[in-house]
């Protein structure tokens, strides 16, 4: 059989001119001028214009203007130089001279336009996945995506990491998210789980001395899905023996600071490396955005001085946007107010400072501080004129996360956080448990396998609450422009302090053995030092593009119901398998 | 924090004599020379042999004496040469001085010795497939695997292929084997399906423009386990557009040979393509080992002669085992006898004409045939002294099985499938369908999107059974020493020609719109023509080191009950899970 193609849509030159070659791919616009009609003829790789001259064979001719967008067409002929050439194009200088014309196939109208801007909304482009993915802007993301993975790969093949396929059929956890769960026929009444991640899996292969084991793998939760959280995911999953955290957080900064420079190249510097400590009290957040300075001030001066907001508060704390001298409104400070005052953040109203350039200074709460005082702030902070001090005040922790959150609205408006920047951070020394105050207990900060640092064991056996909270583990996330790409730890590899840990987690030790037994017993038989690191895949694509939704990196996402509207997934299934599988419906 | 080690265990030499150096592993072995003691230290890389000398340091030459297997330990020393050198390994000609020794973990005694050739039972390595992974031929596989995986991606990526990640939560299609099933939480009495391949998502992409598609991705089927299936297993899927089946075959011929030549070392020359037919006729089974020849040949010239068995046969076919002269006993055939009418091979009996050495012929059926007859046969076969003829017959499709059957275990136990010989072909020109006696319907012998041949399309609305069950399809396998490795087709891109498919295959118009709508509504928008192969990539791996199991090549495999026995897998779930699911154990 004859082939459909002798090249594709982008690759003909002035150099190819005279040849005779034959093309395939999608009609993306026809044009007609008298007696010549042009076809832009459209495939993954380019562009290239066809031309049809009604002299030289009308019967082409008047197929060629009968042919429709998203037509299939298969046109051989011969390559000539263009007259009216378009450098916007890399076929641009070159056109088609059609002497034989093949419709493959045909097309009814795309219920939207595919173009880079298409006038579809999100839930038409949805259920014609298929022709939103026709569009280059969704398939230079898919690219993109397809190209990191090949680099992660080598990238860690070359540092002697293998790829291991864990199993995708595993067992149920009720700790940490919703598992989604598997009927198994053949054991009735029993069921699988799909892995969250492959965390024990990838510790147990370090017990068999796979020594740098990764794998990019999908991972699954049952959520309650918020905007831009997919049920299923895609992990880089990573896990070293005989590492120290050091050595962990230099060979994926090596990772990072590779596929930067190899798919997007650009040049990352060292990332700095901050506790988890210093985040929260500098940025309120534990994944601070970088691109841009504004730590929080502590500003306990403020109390003490007759406003009772502030006396009464554990905590007074400030943002300084520097306006460079640009006029901040009265109606800026209002919608700033509303801003911080709505539920999600839930402060109760925003004081300011604001020192004109004219020198006056004006404040919300000017009447309860001398000049004097307001002066020597402006100069203890070394603002300049034109800078405005936001302040908020409350208990400690939340203060800071609304100073956080605050710092990046303030962020926002001004234009500090660039998409074509990347500042990417370390976040270590994250705390061991977190504290639950409605159901009284403490659950993993990161997951039950973190191993707390060396200094802080001794304190895991103390029965105060302030001290199991103070426990700091080896743990650290890999944050970039305000957003977590990776986290990982250095893991538990001994079991009596994993059994310890599952202790101070509320579990039984029956209920320990029962649901994590197969890994205590792998620590029984030479269980090496060992840690590792989980990137998510899908966000890091969407970072490292400067957008903010993973579902753009995604070929088939699900939308915020778990639905695949393309296919029509999840569906009822027939009464046979039901049957065979031994379940019945719960209605 | 100091590092764990400086070095592998698989690194030092000759050159590294007189640094200082940190290794990390695990005990080998350890031995007692009097006044020395030498540990062998083992890791992922290799062996290096630490010495401990009671006259330097009682207290670490102490401590060493009591290392037991597997204990995972630090020593720090210095690297000197041996006086008695090891030449089969790596290391084998230094050794370490150690002067600092620490103990990172203990271990139990492993339930099976942790060495090449182990004492451990299957059972009790799959529990403990942890310790069964820290053997080298084990983690060999894997790292084999791995680097296979590799190379795939590389090759393809270099030909412009994109890797796409299709998802995993599907729709259920009662179609081909059965599907494993995710009720779905927030879709109350629905359920998703985890995916037999990605079948329509590859053929989506091709819709969309992707042009070129890969993914090594898991697939999954609820069977009734046979020994070496398993319910997840990984396929290396691909798919392409505008292509003709012959550039199919060429580009995955050509990554097969990159695979043999980049990670073997092996050079395979073109690979020889035969039909189904041939195939079948010849060797009675679509997937001919061709490491050796012995062709069925047709004997239905033995017909006719009053033998009443052959002479109500359809069929009558033998095989020539050439012997070489070596003496093939009546034991021997007897055994062959007994073989051949085992159930699962179900023939009625053997029958065999040997040309002995000596120029006298035996043979079962000699009473029916002249010896002028038979010394006829022996040259329109040029059969040499020493070969024997054996000889089935009966209905032909039937027979000729048997003979496949038959041949195949000649070549075991003749010697001739060397599992180091390496033997391709494509089989093509699949039927289109298969019939099914039981259910008096046809079902698609590949998938049903596979195209009929243009030339046998018009067969599709005749109504004769006959005519339909020899419609060929441009359906291909690729074959490795009588193994199914992979197998594709050109695929249906055209709506009335997938509907007519469909009805053949007995779905109603209803049922295909339900089950595969948005297949045919995309078949609607400008389809290209496009087709594609997925190899199964665990039986590529095992057959690549000429070994039969494909859970050797799995870390975590499951068993024949698809049960996990090292984390105890399926396993029942809590009341709430299952509340929460909207679904009810039926017990």
């Amino acid at each position: 059989m004859n082939k459909y193609r002798t090249h594709n849509c982008g690759q003909l030159r002035l150099d190819d001119v005279s040849s005779s070659v034959t093309l395939s791919g999608w009609v993306d616009i026809v044009r007609e001028f008298g007696a010549l009609t042009f076809v832009d003829l459209r495939d993954r790789y380019g562009i290239t214009q066809l031309v049809f001259d009604s002299q030289k064979d009308v019967e082409i001719f008047n197929t060629a203007r009968k042919l429709g967008r998203e037509f299939v067409i298969q046109a051989t002929g011969t390559v000539r130089e263009r007259t009216n050439k378009n450098p916007n194009r890399e076929t641009g200088e070159i056109e088609i001279e059609v002497d034989s014309l093949n419709i493959l196939n045909i097309s009814k109208t795309p219920p939207f336009t595919i173009t880079d801007v298409t006038d579809g909304g999100d839930d038409l482009r949805m259920k014609y996945r298929f022709l939103d993915l026709r569009r280059s802007p969704v398939q230079n993301n898919l690219f993109f995506r397809s190209r990191v993975a090949l680099e992660v790969r080598k990238y860690l093949s070359d540092l002697d990491f293998v790829e291991v396929e864990t199993p995708f059929l595993i067992k149920s956890t009720p700790e940490g998210a919703r598992d989604f769960v598997v009927p198994s026929r053949l054991n009735p009444g029993q069921f699988y789980a799909l892995p969250q991640s492959p965390q024990t899996f990838k510790q147990l292969l370090m017990v068999s001395g796979f020594d740098k084991y990764f794998q990019i793998v999908k991972c699954f939760r049952d959520e309650d899905l918020r905007a831009d959280r997919q049920p299923e995911f895609t992990q880089i999953d990573c896990e070293m023996s005989f590492v120290t955290q050091d050595e962990i957080l230099d060979t994926f900064e090596g990772l990072t600071v590779h596929l930067f420079n190899e798919v997007l190249g650009i040049h990352l510097d060292t990332f700095p490396r901050m506790t988890y400590d210093d985040a929260m009290a500098y940025y309120g957040v534990d994944k601070p955005d970088l691109r841009f300075d504004m730590k929080i001030q502590n500003l306990n001066q403020l109390k003490g001085h007759g406003f009772s907001v502030f006396d009464s508060s554990e905590f007074v704390g400030g943002l300084i946007l520097e306006t460079g001298g640009e006029s901040f409104s009265n109606k800026d400070i209002n919608e700033l107010t509303e801003w911080v005052k709505r539920p999600q953040i839930g402060a109760a109203g925003l004081a300011y400072i604001k020192f004109n350039v004219d020198g006056s200074i004006k404040s919300s709460i000017g009447k309860f501080y001398s000049d004097e005082f307001l002066q020597n702030l402006k100069n203890d902070f070394s603002l300049k004129d034109g800078d405005i001090f936001f302040i908020l005040s409350g208990e400690t922790e939340k203060t800071l996360r609304q100073l956080g959150e605050l710092r990046l609205e303030l962020g926002n408006r001004f234009g500090l956080r660039d998409p074509k920047v990347f500042k990417p951070l370390w976040v270590i020394d994250f705390p061991l448990l977190e504290w639950d105050d409605t159901t009284q207990r403490f659950y993993a900060m990161h997951h039950p396998f973190t191993s707390p640092k060396k200094d802080d064991i001794h304190k895991m056996s103390d029965t105060d609450l302030n001290v199991l909270k103070s426990l700091r583990a080896d743990a650290y996330d890999l944050v970039l422009n305000g957003v977590e790409i990776g986290g990982g730890s250095i893991r538990i590899f001994d079991r009596d302090l994993q059994a310890r840990n599952f202790n101070l987690l509320g579990f039984t030790p029956e209920k320990a053995e029962e649901q994590f037994g197969f890994l205590m017993s792998a620590f029984e038989y030479g269980a090496p030092p060992h840690g590792g690191i989980a990137f998510g895949f899908d966000r890091l694509c969407s970072v490292m593009n400067g957008q903010n939704s993973i579902r753009d990196f995604i070929a088939f996402p699900k939308n915020n119901q778990g639905k695949d509207m393309m296919i029509d997934a999840p569906a009822s299934i027939e009464q046979d398998q039901l049957k065979e599988l031994a379940i019945k419906l719960d209605s």
